[in-house]
């Protein structure tokens, strides 16, 4: 037979059980910080029509894997949770109580270079409130990510937040001011001189290139509409619990995602920009009118759980998971009964606990026990078959007792 | 603006807030069940090279979603969770510790008819033992599925248990049996007759129709070594404490992929078999075979979350989560710090809590509450806020008591 390669698609990759026990960790920790804000689960499908998603996401719409299903009909898979969202609230928006907070945690798909040390799938946690003008709900998201990430034992974050109106004061048509912000959202990656060139390159008006300059150079009035928005979630971040050292507003946020309306805001850690930001977000007040003919402002964060896994793993903050408990010892075939009632036992009294499959020589079965981290093994041979024990041994620090069944549970549990 | 319409496509579904508690209520109950018999988590991407995924499912290849990525790479959507786990192994064999046990819960896709009630995206909560030869493996993942099961509340099922090598007693090319089991596994859907019918119509022998009526009549002795097989499984499953009226032998169970060699087996919930089987697994000791030199046995089981929970649903067992315990009420605008201060405190003891954004009127407030099934209210006016307390307000029982934020967080905790 022709064996097939086992091999991954370029910008995917598996998680063995080490590192999806670490994820899996955080994930919960993440899931129980949302619910805690009174945000409630939502799941929509991977799998949209592609007309659904087309417009939204500006630049990295060619990103999308779309292709025609096995009935010619064109689909696409989620490129994000924020698009299905609004999809899902126009479609039942009879049904639906206002203002509607849910929480999403759930893979998206995106064509990016993996040299840039992009993934192509990776997982988004959303949150969202939709059917809220107040910028408290602005203010609450962004809380409720710095919250999570403090649950993750992230104590050192910025939050750098603006308001994408704070770009009206260039005088030029909407596409032009939306090539100003993707130029600016660059800022911090390729500074002021590429930032001005790449404007030149999209042949802008030399006066709005430089304004654009003046503009990123800190030297313009902060007393719009948008910079007092961008104040007053700050203070209500503070009242949220969020410590005044860790917000900064930042004129040259911009954010790339086309359907962001005024508030965009990015997280970082400080040390780790490479990383690039591990959450972001931003007020979408009319993408829900791309469905509907209501209008329902809405504003959301997401967390990048992949970016975080990596840059926790760098800070060595990735929670250490050992899943199994007990190993009870497949000594002698002729005890199998013994071993598997005991075994359930364990089990039963919601011990993590696995028994050897095969009768092999011990020194495999204790070299298995270590690779898999297991703590303790069970041994029950000819001597404690007739004594009715067992012996319990610690395989860390090797001490080993013997113990009668019912004080081997009470121990373990 | 032209609008889009809002539309899902055919056999995808979205689960709203109260649905998808649930589901993940159940993905959680399941999981603890998966690491207390000692499997640990796998995740693997949901996209992979087709020919990683063609010819392993036989008939149910067709299903298959796939297309050229934008790199004209053909690519597939995963069919199921054992194809990726046997390339994951075969990619890493010198670093896995055997036998290598793992748990995935995770969604699949297939381009099922939904007029049969199917998804065409669905999750499978899957464990697997890889590198093991021993029945006590099989064993093991069948009472796994009966565990979780009961984990959710179903003490009523029933587990059918068959050795695919029982059909071996057809003296026919290889081609043929795989026919042959492919009609026996639908006697269950169209009974004797139709499968008899099915066989002549795929051209089968005269003679080897007769042997497979009579087989499905029970008239053949069992005594291969496929039934002692199945015996021997059943066995073990009661040590693991699955109740003997729970397991039935059953030579009718083929099971439609392809990749299964021995051991094969279904889960039924009795009186909702309109809902197939909720668990079906089986042993597949050439799989990993085929992408690698080496030689690994291997068996696993797949619960299949969805029709479990539509069954659930029907029979009443979905748990019940409100999420959100407590809404503080957004009275009065000029309090607003101290709602947020408040509904900061609750949320920093572990409390589930929201703030109403905006300062309406509380009718629409209350309205919200009960809507979202929260226990209860906060009510602080400008009476509370000069004696330094709270209203608490039971929303069930309509209840009110004024106490200290003190009380009130200890209360509620």
């Amino acid at each position: 037979m022709t064996k097939i390669e086992p091999r991954l698609l370029k910008g995917f990759r598996d998680y063995n059980p080490k590192e999806q026990a670490a994820r899996q960790a955080m994930f919960s920790k993440i899931q129980n910080v949302f619910e805690r804000f009174g945000f409630l689960p939502l799941s929509t499908p991977v799998l949209e029509y592609k007309d659904i998603l087309m417009g939204k996401y500006g630049e990295g719409e060619r990103l999308l894997y779309s292709f025609k299903d096995n009935g010619e009909r064109d689909v696409a898979m989620r490129y994000d949770l924020t698009v299905p969202l609004a999809r899902y609230i126009a479609q039942n928006i009879n049904q639906l109580t206002f203002p509607f907070k849910r929480y999403q945690i759930a893979p998206v798909w995106r064509a990016d270079n993996p040299q840039r040390g992009r993934l192509r799938e990776f997982y988004q946690c959303d949150i969202d409130a939709v059917g809220v003008e107040s910028n408290l709900a602005d203010a609450e998201v962004i809380a409720c990510a710095c919250k999570a990430l403090e649950g993750l034992g992230v104590s050192d974050y910025v939050v750098r937040i603006n308001d994408r109106r704070v770009f009206d004061r260039f005088s030029v048509p909407e596409d032009q001011k939306v090539e100003i912000m993707r130029s600016i959202d660059k800022y911090d990656k390729i500074g002021l001189e590429g930032v001005v060139q790449e404007l030149r390159e999209k042949n802008m008006d030399a006066d709005i290139v430089t304004e654009v300059e003046q503009f990123l150079q800190g030297s313009f009035v902060q007393s719009d509409n948008a910079s007092q928005n961008v104040q007053q979630i700050i203070e209500l971040l503070q009242g949220l619990g969020i410590p005044k050292d860790k917000i900064k507003a930042d004129y040259t946020i911009a954010r790339g995602l086309d359907y962001y309306t005024s508030s965009v805001f990015e997280i970082f850690l400080p040390g780790k920009e490479q990383y690039g930001s591990v959450a972001s977000g931003g007020r979408y007040d009319q993408l829900l009118n791309q469905f509907s003919d209501k209008v329902l402002p809405a504003v959301g964060i997401s967390i990048g759980i992949d970016r975080l896994f990596e840059a926790l793993e760098d800070i060595g903050l990735l929670p250490n998971s050992d899943l199994v408990k007990v190993l009870v010892l497949n000594q002698d075939e002729q005890y199998l009964s013994d071993y598997v009632r005991l075994t359930s036992a364990l089990r039963d009294n919601g011990i993590n606990t696995e028994l050897y499959y095969e009768s092999v020589k011990l020194d495999k079965q204790f070299k298995y026990a270590e690779n898999k981290g297991i703590a303790y093994a069970i041994i029950l041979g000819e001597k404690e078959k007739v004594a009715g024990t067992v012996q319990l041994k610690n395989l860390q620090t090797r001490e080993q007792q013997e113990i009668s069944e019912r004080e081997l549970i009470d121990k373990l549990k």
